[in-house]
This record gives C-alpha cells, structure tokens and sequence, in this order.
C-alpha cells in the first residue's frame, strides 16, 4: 500500500469520502513525494492525481512515471477539479479557511486530519531510509565540527560551520534553526543562537538537524568546553539525563501509550530531584515536517499508543535557570516492538 | 505611527473592529518585533498585546519593554483573551480554518486581510535598515564566493558555501531554498539545486538571499564560467535582460500600476522578440516573507499601485528551453518616488 492508499483506507474507515482533497505543500509532498509550492494532491480509492502548473508539469510527470496509482495533470481551477467528487474529505486541522472556503463549495466534507496525521507517524521503508541517511549527515557533520570549535568562536559561527558541513554532506538545508549555547544560554530550552563567544570551562548545547530527500533529522548533545573544576553538579545532572535517555531506550515498547512513555524518563529524573526541572516534552515525531506526531508528553492524550514504524525523539533535558541546560536527544524508531536509535554519535561526557 | 497602529487604522477605514486578532508567526513578528512560534497578537485602537506561553514570556518582555502602546501578557485561552471584544477583525485569507473557527466564536467577524498587507508592503526605517543589512550581507557573500567557484564543483556544494558565508557574514539563514544552475538547468526557473558539476563555459545562474534581523533579501546573478565561444546568443540575450532590468529602474516610479511596472520590463524585451521567452512575473514584495505585496505581474489587479517605502524584486528574466537561462535580479525600494537598488553588485556580464 502506498502512502497515499493508506491516508485513504483509513479516512473510509470512518466516512466514505469520494475523495481526499491536500493542499499544503508537506501534505502534498508525502502523499506523493514530488515537492511543489503550489497545486492539489486529490485521492480516490484506486488512484491519486497530483495536480501542479507548467512550472512542475514536467518533473512531476518524470517524477511520478511508472509508480502505480499515481497521475499529473495540469492545474486547473479548482471547481473543474472537484467536479466529479460529491463527497469529499479535507485534512480540517491543517487546511487554511481560504481553502477550505474554495473547496467545500456544494460538497459534503469530512475531516481527515486523524488519517492524514496517523498515516504520516508510522514511516515506510522509503521514509526511514531517507530519515537515515539524514541521521548520518548529521552525526557525520557533529564529528567533523568538535575539531574545529575553539575558544573565542561566537554561537553563530558554530551553527554556521555545522550547517556548512551538513549541507557539504548532501543535505538540502537544516530541519530547523540550528540553536547552539554557550555557557548560561543553555538554561533556555528556546535560546536563539547568538554572537556571544564560547570561554574555557562553558557548557555547549547544540540541537540540530538537516533535511534530506526531504526528510528531517534531529539531535541534541551537550558537553564542555574544557573543565574549569565547578562543574561537580553539571556533572551528576548529566549522568541523570544519560540514565533517563537510555532508560527510554530500554523500556519503551509498541504498543505502550505516548503518555506513560515520557514517564519513563520523567520518573527516572524523579529520583534524583530532576523531575521538576524536566520543562518539556519527552519527545515528538519526525518525518517531512520536524515536529509531528506522535506526542510523547504527559499531557497527551491516553488513546495514543506507540507504533512500529514510527519515528520520533528521545529528548529529556533538565534546565537550571541562569546556570545551565542539559539535554540528550537520539532520533529513535521502533521496529519489531523495540526502538533502535538513529543518531549514533558517543553521549558519554564529552570535555573537549 | 508603530505598524500595530498602522494596522488598526487601515482595517478601522473599512469596518469598526473593537480588536484585530493575528494568529501567524509572520504576522505576529511583523505586528510586534518579536519572534515566537506559538501565541496572539491583540491590536486594540491605542496598545498592542502579545500573548505568549512561559517559554518566551521573560524574552518578550525584556524586547517589548519601552516600546510605548505594547504589553506582554502569558497566554491564556482564547476564549478569556477575546472576552473582552465583541467586533473582531481577521486576515482571512491568512488563517487556518482552526483558528478561525475558535476566534470567531460568537464574534462579530470582518476581514482585514488587506489592511494588513497593504501595511506589510510598506516598510519603515527600521524594517529598510534591515532589509538593507541582510542585502549587504548577501553581496558580501557573492563577491567572496566568486573566487571559490572552480571546475568540478557541484551545484549543492556552490549552494553550501554561499549559505556559510552569508551565515558568516551575520545571517541566521537562507531566505529561501538557494538555486544554483549550472548550464541548461538554468534554463528552467525553478530548477532543484544538484549534484551536477560544473564545466567551463557553463552558464550559471544563481538566485539566492538571507536573512537578518527577521527581514529577507533577494538576488539573482547570471555569468558564464569560462568563455568557450560558443555564448554570442547568449551575450546578446544578456544584454537585452539587463537592459530592460535597467530601464524599470529608471522608469518605475511611485504612483504607477504595479502591472504597468511589469510592463515595463516586457515591452522593452519584445523589442528583442524575446518576451514569450519571460515567462514568470517581473517582481513581488520582499519584508518578513520573501515573497509578499506588491505583486508586479501582468495579472496584477489594475487598482494596485506602487508606494513610496515598497520593497520589492526587478527580475526579469528569459529562459530559452533545454540551453540556458538568465535572470538578474537586484531588491529595490521606492523612496521620494523613484527607484533605490539594494543589491550593489556588479551586473555587467561576467566571464569568470
């Protein structure tokens, strides 16, 4: 079943849509894997047509050729499109009111948000392989920048050599602004990397990803830049978050729900004092867009269960205000009912 | 008059809106200043409210402070926020269906779609000094990546380092997917950036920017690499571009039709018989997106008009298919009624 036969097998599982309407450019891009700014992706139960104007015609057409079920036209106006269709189903969550206004026109609409989302969370073969490959250029490209990291370097000009080494790698560009800490900046789980210069004895955090074939990668590591002997506690803090990360990895099974699986890592922060200071989310899922589901949080919802297939991020981090941050994120997925991990760069304490 | 002020009284011109609500982070930014990836911004008559969650409370209200009419507040329901106001406005055709329907609820509605993006196309000092930053910052990383181009490089690889020196040079990031073409990919407008080589006498079009401070620039340069003879349709056709590139700088002037603006361009290659080969819109807007008003199309409604303070691209180009492309693309602005370039590179044609 291709990625487009599965959005439509489970939308009619509820209503029985003659067709399932995408409009946004991710959407459109995982239904059929050709990347265009503009155009309609419609399914039906034995066929998906991708829509797009003279600029893509061509390489859609090239594309797409000889992948079953799949078709290209030439956009025409969206009335003319729908025509056939009665009923149709529309990702309502994710669509803008301007679409959704042009498209329900005269149509009975459904909602297909829930298909749409769980069909993005659980990743084919394809998928995974192109997440990999982005999980190597990034671990290829955390590699290559420790050497070149020295005192005096400012935040950015690290976020610039790493994405300079992860677009030399093939990537097509990072996942997501590369945020990159030095020193107290950590304790900010949102610091936006600045021109402030990396001292002697400063903690680094770097969470960065790249994108390849179109899929995200994401990872996070910490260490220091030297130890200037006042690191005891950042220290102890460290092995707590490691033991958390790793414990994720160990305990975490298909079929556990997303909410007991961030209690994995939260319980085990618990018991050292951390859990307090544990200020987000376990983890979320990755594919096309760097956050989607699944949820790993304890706010989510008790109906969401872990999946084989899918893939998403081992994250727990602990943030001591004004002082620093610690977090440890692999990229993970599950298959055969355990998760394996995708980033494979070294987390034991790093002191450069 | 702030733009959150600018804002409300162009929308109050139409309808009578007790608050305008905005929902995207594009807009947010360009309301406030600040950048947040979650929140409201409320616009009432004399102050302007940002809600935001914990995560960016402390750094929006240390940006905010001082600015008069703005507050900070920590997010709360939506339903709390907008108690307050019975007659709402929103940029419909800028929202999701989901925030509409949770905004509206039990509101009075009125679009101010357009209030706010005639606002948006209309910079002031601080978004031109921004503009103007990211703008240098692109020419400073075309004329040190000149030397580096050499035989064999690949596309991708051209595109990293032109993204590294821009991120050097201050940038957070591209502005957009860099395009780099090498030979006959030129030809196609929106051709994907490869691992294609680079051979002498190749043509190569390169169409790139960043940004800074939130704000985006935009340029494109088109040279040959190497002369091998074979080029005189080709430097012929250059010169026609950058003549009618030329010609809107001198004739374009605040109070004209965006569509006669266009015009300009593509009267000036039919002399040359080459305007079928023009095949995409003369410019659009540039400001916090990279692609906003003014649109400067042979489509372009006859009542839009250029505007003293309007940022846009001149960008003609023509595209002979399966041989080469040209486009030289410089970001202009309209001040006292005529004209200023941004981009100060050289645009004679170039055989490296």
């Amino acid at each position: 079943m291709n990625r487009a036969e599965k959005i439509f097998a489970k939308a009619s599982a509820e209503h029985k849509p003659d067709a399932i309407v995408l409009t946004g450019d991710d959407v459109r891009f995982y239904a059929t894997g050709f990347y265009s700014t503009d155009g309609y992706v419609i399914i039906e139960k034995d066929r998906c047509i991708l829509y797009v104007d003279d600029r893509y015609l061509e390489a859609a057409a090239r594309d797409l050729a000889g992948k079953p079920g799949m078709e290209v036209r030439r956009l025409e106006p969206v009335k003319k499109i729908l025509r056939p269709y009665k009923r149709i189903a529309l990702p309502l969550e994710r669509i803008t009111l301007k679409d959704f206004l042009e498209l329900r026109d005269g149509k009975e609409v459904s909602d297909c948000t829930a298909a749409l989302e769980q069909s993005m969370a659980i990743k084919d073969a394809d998928e995974l392989d192109k997440i990999k490959k982005a999980s190597e250029i990034t671990d290829d490209a955390y590699l290559k920048l420790l050497p070149r990291i020295k005192e005096g370097m400012s935040e950015n000009d690290c976020a610039a050599e790493l994405e300079y080494l992860m677009r030399l790698g093939g990537a097509s560009g990072p996942s997501f602004d590369t945020i990159v800490c030095f020193g107290e900046g950590s304790s900010v789980p949102h610091h936006e990397t600045s021109q402030k210069k990396l001292r002697f004895g400063d903690v680094v955090l770097i969470d960065f990803g790249c994108k390849w074939g179109g899929y995200c990668s994401d990872c996070t590591r910490t260490f220091l830049f030297g130890d200037d002997g006042r690191h005891a506690i950042f220290k102890s803090m460290y092995a707590a978050v490691l033991e958390a990360h790793n414990l994720v990895k160990q305990e975490v099974v298909a079929g556990m729900s997303c909410r007991a699986a961030d209690g994995v890592a939260r319980k085990c922060l618990k018991k050292y004092g951390l859990d307090k200071l544990f200020t987000h989310s376990l983890g979320h899922g990755i594919g096309v867009n760097i956050h989607e589901k699944p949820t790993l949080s304890p706010r989510t919802d008790m109906s969401s269960f872990l999946e084989n297939g899918m893939v998403f991020s081992d994250e727990p981090g602990v943030y001591l205000e004004g002082e620093f941050g610690i977090r440890i994120e692999d990229s993970v997925y599950l298959e055969n009912g355990t998760l394996k991990s995708l980033s494979k760069t070294d987390k034991s304490l790093l002191i450069l």
